[in-house]
């Protein structure tokens, strides 16, 4: 990485930390500048608008994600293992990169979902492309015979989502102590009910 | 209800449409004003301040919850017919009580998460208090021999609002037309696997 890249990747993942507490619509070039002890200026020459910010700070966060969660869980073998693998990194992800305000990718799904733009759609790519990464493994899973061959894998992948957001939900707002603990119990069900 | 009280309701389900759209923060009084063409000092002899009217709002979006959700489930008979009503009407909530920008909770959980306050405190009991009902219902079917007696009740609330969280998730932002009947196989699979 040169040096200009090397800024950029350290507004971003500043951007990453405040967009998670903030939304990706509380974020402001100037609050960042006084953060990164950056001037304004200086800002704007990595980033031409508000808009562009927002899309680059979803891709920086797809770019971690990717680095801590799917490649290490990829080192897992195929199959059952490597679904696992999956999930106990992507229960972990808030954490793994530091997020005060839980994920960033939940609270910029509610926060965009009405208001149309780059942003929005690059939210979607990004979310689709993590479903389709987790199908994926469900049918590998599937191609070693540890899960049935009935099972459909896009639906597997849409309550894995939903454990993840209730985990966050009971986790974030109602500061429920057993959310991770029920997450994991969840997961296991819905894994042994696929299980051959 | 006494006229103060019919204006006041009229004002609380304009503020749910509107904070499902932009969020409990995102609500005004002048805005609020302006759509109902009231005067801002009318609407402040109802609301003092703008947090007052935020748990007003959550107040009554609870209360149309219960008119529209819960009380015609509790027609059902008690045990599994009455735990799949909550379920239905539950998917169908946001339209039930028009909210165009979907569940003004879901909306609600991720922007309050973070902010202490009346607005948070209220959300978080009446959170607990449907995941309460819910429990209860599953505790009745447990009752009534349709589930087995060793289901951890609470664990079934858990996972069965992780799937309208992500009904809602991928309707709302991925636009996804196979949500709701996901959603329906979700829950299907859930009590399937809680039954005797």
């Amino acid at each position: 990485m040169g040096k200009g890249e090397r800024t950029r990747a350290a507004i971003l993942d500043r951007a990453i930390r405040l967009g998670s507490q903030l939304g990706l619509e509380g974020l402001s070039l100037g609050q960042l500048a006084e953060e990164l002890d950056l001037s304004k200026s200086g800002l704007f020459a990595h980033f031409r608008s508000k808009e562009e910010l927002q899309v680059r700070t979803l891709d920086r966060a797809a770019e971690r994600f990717v680095e801590v969660v799917v490649r290490p869980a990829l080192a897992a073998p195929r199959g059952e293992p490597r679904l696992r693998a999956l999930f106990e990194r992507w229960l972990a992800w808030p954490e793994l990169v530091r997020q005060p305000g839980g994920c960033i990718f939940v609270a910029a799904a509610v926060e965009l979902d009405d208001r149309p733009g780059p942003a929005r759609d690059r939210l979607v790519e990004l979310q689709r492309q993590w479903l389709a990464t987790l199908a994926t493994a469900v049918r590998g899973a599937q191609a070693e015979g540890h899960l049935r061959a009935d099972v459909d894998a896009e639906q597997l992948a849409f309550e894995a989502y939903g454990i993840m957001l209730v985990s966050h939900h009971a986790t974030r707002l109602l500061r429920d102590r057993k959310a991770v603990e029920r997450a994991r119990n969840a997961l296991e069900r819905l894994i042994a009910s696929a299980r051959r």
